[in-house]
């Protein structure tokens, strides 16, 4: 075997979204904030969350555990696993090796792979090491499973509603469902210290929120202009963002997605034909530096891309308004969500854009196409549909206990000799959850019956509950 | 291109080893230990160090800029860059960013990878990411480089003479120096408390060392049996240890290697013909659980095994004899070292047996095969010849200095507002180091001068000094 392999990609999604969420009007009150702050200024509906009962390893086990149960996959199919995350609960041991457990008791080891590191873009490095994996000779002819998992918890303050959690396993190997375009990629790597955990002992970042933007939205514009670069050179046609008939972003929180796609209009609209006559003419002399923090300048293409940004964009953004920032899950959510909003028939072999980015900072803008294959579409669509219902289903919990479980998890979270006071009987059934954390740190874990059925309180109001692909 | 390009590999080693070191016969004095314990009973003969005015992102630094300096590449020449470590200043922030910053000065932001964790396989994984990159569709025509860099260092006690510091750099590529054998490699993970580190807050492990000793050993086993069933399958020849010229292993001290070394022939004994008249027959008996802490199969086979120990695996510990563990770069100073103790004309053509081994675990046993291009090879020597000179005019730092400066790294290392302490005029030219940290634990660096002439003191004993290769 000296060729690469067809339509190398991902072939299955499993998404695991917590069973709880606070709700980002109620945030709102409690806070104090003025209304609209949160679910107008950032765009968010509602946010996912993990209690003391939870933990990075229980997520990924979750999903990797869901993601063959679901598929029907053996464990003995699978020759690679990678996992991206940033909620890292040791300095040396993997969570991949955690998650070797499951393997062992089917008799893999051979599994290559270990954890993948940079902020929210783990998770897309990961996926990149993957599929590069079955491309190169050292590819045995198995699949690679790549998670991407994260809590994303915030300090008391401004940043806390942009939190959440959740993890994504993905099926990766040839004749994919969502198929990586070859060669059509552009990254960007620069020093900066925008959003970090040096602060080791806490789960919380630091967080330099403008900076953040300013370099996300940079980070955007490289990386844009280097995919165009490089269709131009591969196709030989010059592209605007009409080439993706959606486009995913990384989501921190939704508005700054749609300030994202404000501002791919813009990059087109620079490299457009000049028309002096045109309102939106002035902003081509606005310095590119200044550029980021314009007001005028983002209103203006906010405006004059909207109906670009409804069609193409918004539908991608269902887990991310409902659950917020999964850190490295979240552009993979975007992915599963647009599954939540189209069908098959919508989605069949068009050409997906996504764009990465981890703080620190990586980037990439790359680019995927959906199957021609109309059956493996809709049983990759029928494998999502299952989202819908827990979206709606979740357990919706009131501000005040989400600020007392927040507090508990802040102290709790890294203590050796601790069995978690949450209940499990609040998870879903086949989520995995802390059993103990023992007097060395070594966690062990089990998992909820896929037969409980759960006592779901019916306490979540009409006006919060999760609709899909709702105007911002 | 849809094909494989040929023997992609090392193409260039780059290795920085700090410019201080204990001595482990001193080490031994002054710990009132008996005389031999770190000497023999490890196999070690020096310990390297950082002070306080190092850290895993100015050793990484110092590696990539040395290894582009060496070699004449250019920051634009690279395409792909991960970096494999265990020593986390930040759990979102990769090193990968940080040494960034040597690449924005030349204009080059797009270089995909980021930072790959678990314990001391995270160069490993690093390398086999970025030939996998290479080999696939992903790969743009430029070297990729991977970072191999750590700080290993033990709280006050019986395992502190295991440490070491360390950082290697490579250039990865097609014609490579030491091409990886395609299709010839075993993997073996598996989820164990063997060595980790989850006080996050401290620069020390937890450390089982009888767990560790047998988890290493047992996953050589399944490593090297693995590689033997695929050699046989692949080639339809039956191979023991002599398949290999040299094999190098990651050494946490240089005794391990042995003891690993005699369990390749106790595997080969097994494997081998039955013959009852043999002394070493009754050993075939020995349950395999309670093999790998048999002291007498163990005394039996090292000996059984002295003269090929002395011939494929002795000329691998220079450096890990001198410097001590570099935990992620031991088992490429391994391949160093074979620069140091053999001439280009033994290592013409010639196959390497590679077994890396990180706690938690991951494991995998693979194999190099040498260029057959000569002058190729006389380059790569030469480029490494200057580590000879180095290791023997390293400082050589009195036993009570030493725990001086490390209590002083325990103190400091994370804390934020701080200058260090200790002086650069005492490192190598060409050596980053911290400048200062600030109230927001954000790190800047400086580099020593090219130019400057170290004032080095004659204060090494001859007994202490470093010899190539001596027997164990």
């Amino acid at each position: 075997m000296t060729h690469w392999p067809q339509n190398v990609g991902i072939l299955a999604l499993e998404v695991y979204i917590p069973n709880t969420y606070v709700c980002h009007k109620d945030l709102e009150q409690f806070d104090g904030a003025s209304t609209g702050k949160y679910t107008i200024g950032l765009g968010q509906q509602g946010m996912g969350f993990c209690s003391d009962i939870e933990d990075i390893c229980s997520l990924s086990l979750t999903a990797v555990h869901g993601l063959i149960e679901r598929h029907g996959i053996k464990y003995t199919d699978i020759g690679h696993l990678q996992v991206g995350t940033e909620t890292l609960l040791d300095k040396s041991k993997s969570v991949k090796t955690v998650l070797m457990q499951l393997f062992q008791r089917h008799g893999n080891s051979d599994v290559e792979g270990v954890d993948c590191i940079n902020a929210c873009y783990g998770g897309t490095a990961a996926l990149f090491n993957a599929v590069n994996w079955i491309e190169s000779s050292s590819w045995d002819g198995r699949y690679a499973v790549v998670v991407a998992a994260d809590i994303a918890v915030y300090a008391s303050g401004p940043a806390r509603p942009t939190g959440g959690a959740g993890a994504i396993a993905m099926l990766v190997g040839p004749n994919a469902v969502l198929s990586i375009d070859r060669g059509m990629r552009c990254t960007h790597m620069e020093h900066v210290y925008d959003f970090y955990k040096p602060d080791l002992s806490s789960e919380y970042p630091r967080v330099n929120g403008q900076l953040s933007i300013k370099c996300f939205l940079r980070a955007l514009d490289i990386t844009y202009k280097g995919y165009k670069a490089k269709a131009l050179k591969l196709t030989g046609k010059k592209i605007d963002m009409t080439h993706f008939d959606y486009i995913a972003f990384h989501s921190p929180y939704c508005k700054l997605v749609q300030k994202s796609f404000a501002r791919l209009a813009y990059q087109d609209y620079l490299s457009g034909e000049e028309d002096p006559t045109d309102p939106l003419h002035a902003f081509r002399s606005v310095v590119e530096d200044e550029s980021y923090l314009d007001k005028d300048l983002e209103r203006a293409f906010l405006k004059h891309s909207q109906a670009q940004f409804n069609q193409r964009t918004e539908p991608t953004l269902v887990i991310p308004k409902n659950v917020g920032n999964m850190y490295t899950a979240t552009l993979y959510s975007c992915l599963a969500s647009l599954f939540l909003s189209k069908t098959s028939d919508d989605l069949l072999s068009k050409r997906i854009g996504a764009f990465s980015y981890g703080s620190g900072l990586a980037a990439t803008m790359y680019s995927f196409t959906v199957t021609s294959d109309l059956d493996q579409l809709r049983t990759f669509e029928k494998s999502l549909e299952h989202l819908k219902t827990h979206l709606s289903d979740r357990i919706k919990v009131e501000p005040a206990l989400f600020e007392s479980l927040m507090k508990e998890r802040e102290i709790t979270h890294h203590l050796p000799n601790r069995t978690p006071s949450y209940s499990p009987t609040q998870l879903c059934p086949g989520t995995y959850h802390i059993l103990h954390v023992d007097e060395e740190h070594r966690r062990s874990y089990s998992r909820t019956s896929l037969l409980d059925t759960l006592t779901q309180p019916s306490n979540h109001h009409s006006d919060c509950a999760p609709h899909y692909c709702p105007h911002m």
